[in-house]
């Protein structure tokens, strides 16, 4: 390709290649360094080219996914050992079985007994063994068991006992981590996730039964944690684009943020301080994580076209194809800096939920595009 | 097709058609009464087979888009007569002089008289005449220019006297109408956004300047608006669904909300009063456009299968594919009522943004799903 990045037509997606494989490699080192295996969390990126990148660079060829659609499109390139992350229902495990049947490594994640006996039941009547992970819940954030819950002996005797089912091991997200107000509250919350993860898959062994993996992780708790003591596997999936809410925790610096939204600046409201562009909730997404952080950065912190943050600028409100850029304070905006037609850069709140209003990532180095790379959406 | 809704892979968009055409029919009927000319803002349901079902019930065969992506979609299906709503910038304008030149009478909009003079340049440099309505702002929401302003009256003569591009009328969006807390504050508003866009149109033609055109548009306006004297086209779109936000205006009524988004229960965090499901921020969005209205519906109001809400229960907090879904005021929840593996639909705060989540509409009568519709995402 022969392309620049001021030829692009606006709102886009854009990637800076080096910022993102540099994220890669940072994360893959972190991990191994303390003895880990990482399993890539693909939902960020939803992109097989990006996903070859990530394991180009030496990441093991196991990925987790969060929609059955990400299992079928990374299935179709390929990939062969993949976990499906949202609790599994019956309505779900005929196109599982059909996909196990393809010759994927396919697991389930549940946390009742309900869905452990169903499992081994439509695992008989569809001819497959389910093998599913018992999911724990670490920090009360959302789903799974407690860790001593008698439940999930249970689970783990049904599973075990079908052989239509199989428990695959124990699985935590310890999601409370983006609530961290430091990076000790994060390590702390690493050894956390850790130790009552562990707690689960003893408690499961002390009974008797096999409980092979122990699967944990979030961009935050993978990068701080000390001791991967009795994990098999680590998951982590936002760090390879990072963003402001994983900057607003430390987990990185702005400037390794490798993810943006190319706008074009299509008005200039000078009585009210704002620049208006042509990046609205739509290209942004509506997502507003850092809101309760100790820097709130609006919508995005504004970027020049060369990825370079121009001070307080963020965009301050947002309609569906409008985005409005003010000065964080409210200060006057130098709008000689920002003529009508020039591009900026609007660096995401959440990479996951920004890169999700896209179809395409366009790859950078400095202003040249080197490619694009294709999103697989929807479910 | 022979599929009902209890067979869909969720998380999905359901869309009932007989909420769908009444809403359509209610808004035609009510700027009919007026005098008033419909443009429909297709922006909401980027949907071929939605936008005939509007045209067929008498909608005059005139749109307003949001992205040239949406220009080229629709102009692929037959229609002419297209606005494109989001200020043009050079950058555009070789596009929108194809699509001009494919047979498309496309009209932009601009608030500037550098952009004036630009459209004649690149017109003259394109061989096309380019159609530009002047920007107004009437509420201060946005972009556009007061409608005094002598800027207004350049811009006039710049488009009129250039060959390159035309000036086609004067036009505005009351978005602040979004923030109105009463009916009578929107009837106001409807007023202000009428008497300023003919007091703009006015100025042009005192100066004079031809001034074909007066357009006008928001939901909450077009619906509660009495006079449309002076105004040749009123625009509105998400009345076509309506939804959470439109209904806490009173636009609407809660049942008169055509859209939701299916998922299935897959979890009980019994200890924390909350059922999980598979519809996150991912299907519904991260809108959160009534979190400042009287009735915050969390990230969704939540009814059973046939559309009928459940009591208080809303959408609590969202994950990416995961909702919590708890009863508003924390009170205990009726988990029998909701089994693993059962289906809710969930309405939407911001129609706009939550069908944008999804590819397609299934359309449905009852439980009965008719028709699917494909929507046409991105840029």
């Amino acid at each position: 390709m022969n392309t620049t990045i001021e030829t692009l037509p606006t709102p886009c997606l854009v990637l800076d290649e080096a910022k993102f494989q540099r994220n890669v490699t940072n994360m893959r080192t972190r991990i191994a360094q303390r003895g880990g295996t990482l399993r890539v969390h693909v939902k960020t990126n939803k992109s097989i080219d990006a996903t070859r990148r990530i394991l180009d660079d030496g990441a093991p060829h196991r990925i987790m996914v969060s929609t059955l659609e990400e299992a079928r499109y990374f299935a179709a390139h390929g990939l062969g050992d993949i976990t499906y992350g949202v609790g599994i229902v019956d309505q779900k495990l005929e196109e599982v079985a059909r996909l196990i049947g393809a010759g994927v490594d396919l697991k389930v994640v549940l946390d009742s007994a309900h869905m452990a006996r169903k499992l081994g039941q439509r695992g008989r009547e569809l001819g497959v063994t389910f093998k599913a992970y018992a999911e724990i819940d670490t920090d009360g954030h959302r789903a799974g068991l407690q860790p001593q819950d008698a439940q999930l002996i249970e689970i783990g005797r049904i599973l075990a006992g079908d052989r239509g089912s199989q428990l695959a091991g124990v699985i935590t997200h310890a999601g409370g981590s983006y609530e961290c107000r430091s990076i000790s509250e994060i390590r702390a919350m690493a050894e956390q996730e850790r130790s009552r993860l562990v707690l689960a898959a003893e408690s499961l062994r002390a009974a008797g039964i096999e409980c092979p993996e122990t699967s944990l992780g979030s961009t935050p708790t993978a990068t701080f944690g000390e001791s991967l003591a009795g994990i098999t596997e680590v998951r982590a999936g936002v760090y390879v684009f990072q963003d402001l809410v994983m900057a607003g925790l430390e987990v990185c610096r702005i400037e390794d943020i490798a993810l943006s939204v190319l706008a074009t600046v299509i008005g200039h409201q000078t009585t009210r301080n704002g620049i208006i562009t042509d990046g609205g909730w739509m290209a942004l997404s509506r997502d507003r994580g850092t809101a309760q952080q100790a820097v709130d950065q609006g919508y995005g912190l504004v970027c020049d076209v060369d990825g370079r943050a121009c001070g307080d600028l963020i965009v301050t409100s947002a309609n569906q194809e409008h985005g409005i850029v003010a000065e964080r304070q409210g200060r006057a905006v130098d709008f000689a800096r920002f003529p009508l037609g020039s591009q900026l850069r609007v660096l995401p709140n959440h990479a996951c939920a920004t890169a999700a209003q896209h179809d395409r990532y366009h790859v950078v180095e400095g202003r040249e595009v080197k490619a694009v790379w294709p999103r697989s959406n929807y479910w």
